[in-house]
């Protein structure tokens, strides 16, 4: 039977807009359309482990509206084991707003609500979790008492003291980042990037539409993206974390893992929202196929 | 008993957001505060009228989310008459979602959702009119058969065309702008302020904290500001137009109207959102005589 994976971080509530342009300063412009959406760094982990098949649990502050909103009833109905949610009945859910002009540039408002609360709380011992955006003092608090930590400092990362970045990093097994963060990771520990991997041991390292780069045991492993017609990059970064971390806790050699991870990747980006249209393991398995040959099961 | 007043335009459900920053384009930014506030200048007017106890009726295009947001019943409460909106029950009522930072700039995204149909309509035949902000295909249509016309085309004017404005203008019994929109009005429409003001009869230019100007036969009537603790100017400007309109049909001397349209717009700015501190008229009667010496009721 498979590891749970404890995904620590945000659900949130994301109202998406097109709008012709960017409002900056003073400006007041027209919104083409928008909806509402199911977000969340943490939360598009584990609904996107969850429909692959995967036993995950959600650990995120959420508000009283969290029930009436219908996400509760959403990460349910997919399986993502919510026993460990900490509810804060009197405060809102954590919201984004995120507006995208016809030039792809975005602003983006984001209003933490229940996960101001985050820092204060004494959290749970788990045994398998990915740190995904949300507060650094939890973050720190758990990674302590894990089994196994899987890190994403994500764009929070200045936010994070250097005291808690280097007490989570000590904890951290595996660390995924971008190319900027991870400059900016060896930035504030004043440590270069083999010290870096050589402490954690495992590095995956992202460039947007140029795939990935998994560093570990002296070896970079180059995954590419799989391409599909994108319609909305948002949510790419999240499912790849899914299908790397399912594939991980099913023993598939790394290379595969990210190459699952690129996979399941494809399928977030061709529709609007994070969590619309997420594959189950024999779809991944099918478009895997046909992009990378035969999927082995580990022996 | 009082004439009915018509008001034409938006009933919007607004968002109001405190940010630390504007988030120009890719940036992100958190949220302070957000709340959501019935407004739309035509609601914000009808429901100021109803407040002080005037009679007057809606008009505005809606969508399905309009009884179940509240602010149908609100309306209903304070009075207003519903009987002649535009109902569209497939589409999303307007709303307006305002971020302002710490430095009292603001970016706002406007989504007109039902009232992109008012063009399409045939507007009913009403008898005193005022057209606030919206679709001017509409607004010309209701002001040709209309038989007292009080126009202010707001920020919407640079969505004027110069057809549709010049058959507004040419109908209108009373026009109000700020100082910016009348220069615009002249732009458009290669007349001088002069000009303007012969073919209308009434012109009031409002100049924000520097109170307004009464331009009507010859004379201009300086009315000023009173003075209160600001909480947030949004509303203002709708609140003076419900008390000088209200004071008008009830038959007050222009400068009487102009000073009691001042003196609502002073309940406005206390309180954040459009329709949250607005006075009934004893309460606005009290303070009018504590600024500007007795209200005499005219013969």
């Amino acid at each position: 039977m498979d590891k749970v994976i404890s995904v620590v971080g945000h659900a949130a509530i994301d109202l998406l807009f097109d709008v012709e342009n960017i409002a900056v300063h003073n400006e007041s412009h027209p919104i083409i359309e928008y909806n509402e959406y199911y977000g969340g760094g943490a939360a598009n982990i584990a609904i996107a482990i969850a429909r692959l098949g995967g036993r995950c649990q959600l650990i995120s502050a959420v508000g009283g509206d969290f029930a009436s909103s219908g996400y509760e009833s959403e990460l349910e109905k997919h399986g993502v084991d919510l026993s460990l949610l900490h509810r804060f009945e009197n405060e809102k859910s954590t919201r984004a707003f995120v507006f995208t002009d016809r030039e792809h540039n975005q602003s983006t408002y984001f209003d933490w609500g229940a996960s101001v609360h985050l820092q204060e709380l004494d959290p749970p011992v788990v045994d398998f979790v990915h740190l995904a955006t949300s507060d650094s003092t939890y973050n720190a608090k758990i990674a302590k008492k894990a089994g196994f930590v899987s890190f994403d400092p994500g764009q929070d990362l200045v936010t994070y003291s250097q005291e808690n970045l280097e007490s989570i990093l000590e904890n951290t097994n595996m660390l995924f980042t971008n190319r900027h963060e991870i400059q900016r990771v060896c930035d504030m520990t004043g440590k270069c990037f083999d010290d870096i991997l050589e402490m954690i041991g495992t590095v995956i390292v992202t460039y947007d539409v140029k795939g990935s780069i998994i560093h570990h045991n002296g070896e970079a492993i180059s995954i590419p993206v799989v391409s599909v017609k994108a319609m909305d990059p948002t949510g790419a970064g999240d499912a790849y974390r899914a299908g790397f971390l399912l594939a991980y806790t099913r023993n598939y050699p790394l290379g595969i893992c990210g190459r699952i991870g690129a996979t399941v990747a494809s399928f977030a980006v061709q529709s609007i929202g994070c969590q619309t249209d997420l594959p189950g393991w024999e779809e991944m398995e099918k478009r895997y196929e046909e992009n990378f040959g035969e999927l082995v099961s580990p022996a």
